[in-house]
């Protein structure tokens, strides 16, 4: 049952039906974005009771909205939540009055070298009410009264997140994380849940050797929320990537984490040097997306972050121009490609022994240079035979091997497998 | 009280004061320097006695010289000391006699290249007597015979030498040495001298966190007398500078520790790099001035050397053309607020630890981004507490976390003392 | 008696004498190629019978041959051993037919971009037979039947490999080996022969420090067969260099050991540098020659290989063309001196301790400056005894005081036996 469109048109028809909702770091915007996700992939929901205390932080009331605009006297909504939920700062406390515009304009935030954008704000920890408008749309506004009206409630209720676990050959575990708090933004963060959504469907075609567990939750809190949670599997976690930003036209940049020299690090430098694709690799910093948590000093988790255009890199950053038309089928489709390479990578970079290590063992007589005479490609299986052979003294990983006889991954990792099979290296 | 004069010019008249002095590496000239010194900053005078065994040397006999000179027969003085202490070989044997100037000239040195400078020359440990002199004045004398006079004596005394101590509130130390035994030399050394006293009063305005010993003493052998009456406050020497050719015209130099990779080292040279001053960074090598003491590898102290141009890497060098005029305010005054600078680093250089390192703490809720949210400079306060949370793991220091974050240090250092101020670091 | 030649025309003889012998990896052309060898420097010849169980191999039988030829139903020999060892395939068995060229092709070997070269073949593990013969040769032979003939043997017998030992002042060795395997081909390895016999003829002259263990024994299963009877000594090879390809006009190449970091990787580049030689330096790959042995992963030997143009990198490798022409006195003397130089500075590269490290020891007391100081190299040999001084902790070999110094080795090296000299420092 083939597909009749391609898995980029797939996922940019799921960033279409996400973009919409009115997401935010708590509520049932969050609850509607999980159970669109939960079609494509089993989710298990978790629902965390305001007031909860998570590491340093707790739980905040959750915030959820019907309604909210600014009309003048005749009743006309000027600026109006049902188009766009981006008019209105996150987390607003109720309000409904009457004011002047000189008064309103302290509630108002524009962009006024975009003035035909609608920017993103948010107050979640002060609390606050404010519209979001365009610039040419406040500039229109004539003087005079003007009825706003707010109906959010902050009450107590949950934070809600997701998991998904693709099951693998041990349990030690690769985690995908992905924030699901921004509103109608299709870049930041729709394309990274559409990417992560598709990667998962993709590691659970064949059982992986690690097990992977995708995360939907909001951002920092939500992140911190698991991480306290699930400490004790925090040594199971052997490496992560957090997705966001994953559909811009821009070029791949992977962000390491704070260890810098972690193996998720150097799977994904790998991955994408060996893949020609122009890219950036750009050292740790505690500010961006979830890495910041999962690299918090005290966890230090082998946690990169892949991006296409990297936060905050870009003029439609926060605004209502994040919207589907600004990512792409190619450019999420390219996102997805390069997580499953270095998944491949990962999940086959072993360190093994060679048990014949006086000398070299003789190939021929275990039918290892007749399997291979043939092929067109039979010298370069062989040298990675010898490679392999080489630097197998449990100190070098196959990607260690592959690195330094400049041979592909695949290649390397291929005659490890001839030699495990005759019994000339071990795991 | 405020001084009508300018540091530099401050500094520039002590070396005008001090440079008729006729030091050497024992003797009256470094009293009468040390007594000048004195009147800037209080000084400990130490007098260690001929013979005194000195690690793998011995305090040679005392140098004192009244009067030399060279006559015609007509009684004219053609060389004579009182112009000049470059005029006489430092350390002559006393010498009475009169003789032809086919015998005269074994005894007497000049630069033939320039042929108006006045050389420096010594015979410390060899017996020997001699006079320096321009070429041109060599070549002006008609030959016959001259009266040749040193009334100088070498006989049992001292070796001199100071200390100074700003106290600080830990006992570890920062020594900081210059040599005092060098003539008629503006730049070697009087201008270090000059920058390490006003260094001194400058440090004293206000407690530092180390104790800073500045040591006024003559070079090889009164660093090696130090080094011996102090062995048992090696412990306590956490890193140290060697200030030498402080006042040229040329950029600044800093020359390693034998370590390269000292404290001091990356304090120096972080300095110097973000001050954007023209600079030389150099290795270490074991001849120069008195870092090759303190370097030696029975000590391998972390001292480095901060000159402007470096040792003998002028032609003024070691010649009657190193007098005042070599040597200007500016210079002296940019050597000292270089070493200001980096003592003001070295001084907060501290390892933190991040007592909250699970997840990011939240620092709205203890008003760390209220207090900062209204300067113009909020946002790299802001970015400055991320990365001191993230690298207070007890191996990073804040020069770490400046450099990794590129950050000014000064920022960074705020930011670790709001953090402090809040709890959420301990040093 | 001095020699009417270079040692380069010597040495270039040496190759003109063996290139005849059909030499394989078993066999009486590796006899008589000893037996010349030994009128040169006297051999430890060792016979290992067949079925000798070796590392992970079996010495296999024996080879030998006494003619092989194809001739034309007229009795002409259009084929024949006679004229060059490299017209039948290595380990061919023996063969007593007649075919018509349309079967015999399937045994027949040419190089059809090289059409007037012979290529070499060999089949040692597989049993076939074969001839190598010019491309143009074939294409001039007429259809029709053909006598074919190998008149050789392969029986139980023993492989030959020979040593030479040019005793040191300790037991600690230096292995330099050459594989004596390949028959008609001058640069690949009889240049390599060549080079070590002078080589070890030359370290002979001097008693060396290390005691230097020549290996002439064939490829892989020579060196394999040589490392199982050697386990025992395996503690005592500090140090190794394989030679092969060592007269070709390429520049000279060193191809560094699976380690990267051993002494003699360190030596070579250094003497290569310094050299000012047009030279390049590799990394370990696990192909090539006997390093592969040396350096497999159980046994890791600080072994390096020189070359000029290395393994297979030439059109002339493994064809006729690789014949006396190709090699050349010059080329071969170059390699020679080369090899002298490293073991040079190798013999004499040894960590010191500074007994007096407190400070400068005082050298002019014990004349390390006057006895230095009338000589035009005298500041240099003063600054290397400073260096030596500073660095003799116990780390630093003298290499590492001459790169970090500039300085050059030799100068080093005899500041290091003037202090020695005078007790400042051991060894």
């Amino acid at each position: 049952m083939a597909p009749m469109t391609t898995v980029g048109e797939q996922m940019h028809a799921l960033v279409e039906r996400l973009y919409p909702l009115c997401r935010s770091i708590t509520g049932d915007g969050v609850r509607a974005t999980l159970e669109i996700v939960g079609e494509y992939v089993p989710l298990q929901v978790h629902e965390v009771p305001t007031g909860t205390q998570v590491l340093d932080w707790t739980v905040p009331q959750e915030w959820n909205i019907r309604d909210a605009y600014i009309a003048d006297t005749a009743g006309n909504r000027v600026v109006d939540f049902a188009a766009s939920s981006l008019h209105v700062l996150g987390y607003s406390v109720p309000v409904a009055a009457t004011m002047p515009l000189t008064e309103l304009r302290g509630h108002l935030h524009t962009l006024p070298d975009h003035p035909t954008w609608v920017p993103y704000r948010t107050s979640y920890y002060t609390p606050e009410w404010g519209f979001c408008l365009a610039q040419e749309t406040l500039d229109a506004l004539p003087d005079g009264e003007y009825e706003v009206r707010i109906d959010s409630t902050l009450t107590d209720g949950h934070l809600t997140y997701a998991e998904h676990v693709v099951p693998g050959q041990v349990p030690d575990e690769v985690i995908v994380s992905c924030h699901v708090c921004h509103p109608s933004l299709a870049n930041d963060n729709l394309a990274g849940i559409a990417v992560a959504t598709f990667l998962a469907r993709a590691l659970a075609e064949r059982t992986p050797w690690y097990t992977y567990r995708f995360l939907f939750a909001p951002g920092t809190i939500g992140a911190i929320t698991w991480l306290a949670r699930n400490a004790e599997r925090m040594e199971q976690v052997k490496h992560g990537l957090v997705l966001a930003c994953a559909g811009d036209p821009g070029r791949l940049t992977y962000k390491q984490s704070r260890r810098g020299d972690a193996e998720i690090d150097r799977v994904m430098r790998h991955v994408l040097l060996a893949s020609e694709r122009p890219h950036s690799v750009t050292e740790f910093t505690p500010y961006g997306y979830d890495e910041r948590q999962f690299c918090s000093p005290g966890f230090d988790l082998g946690v990169g972050s892949l991006s296409r255009t990297p936060y905050a890199g870009y003029p439609e950053y926060h605004t209502s121009a994040d919207n589907p038309d600004f990512v792409s089928p190619e450019a999420m489709a390219d996102t997805l490609a390069v997580c499953r390479e270095a998944f491949g990578v990962l999940d086959r970079n072993r360190r093994y022994l060679n048990l014949s290590p006086y000398g070299e063992p003789q190939l021929g007589r275990r039918g290892l240079y007749d399997s291979l005479g043939g092929r067109s490609d039979a010298k370069q299986a062989q040298l990675a035979m010898l490679w392999v052979l080489s630097l197998s003294d449990g100190e070098h990983s196959l990607l260690d091997v592959s690195e330094r006889s400049g041979l592909p991954f695949d290649t390397v990792a291929v005659a490890a497998g001839a030699l495990r099979g005759a019994g000339l290296i071990k795991a």
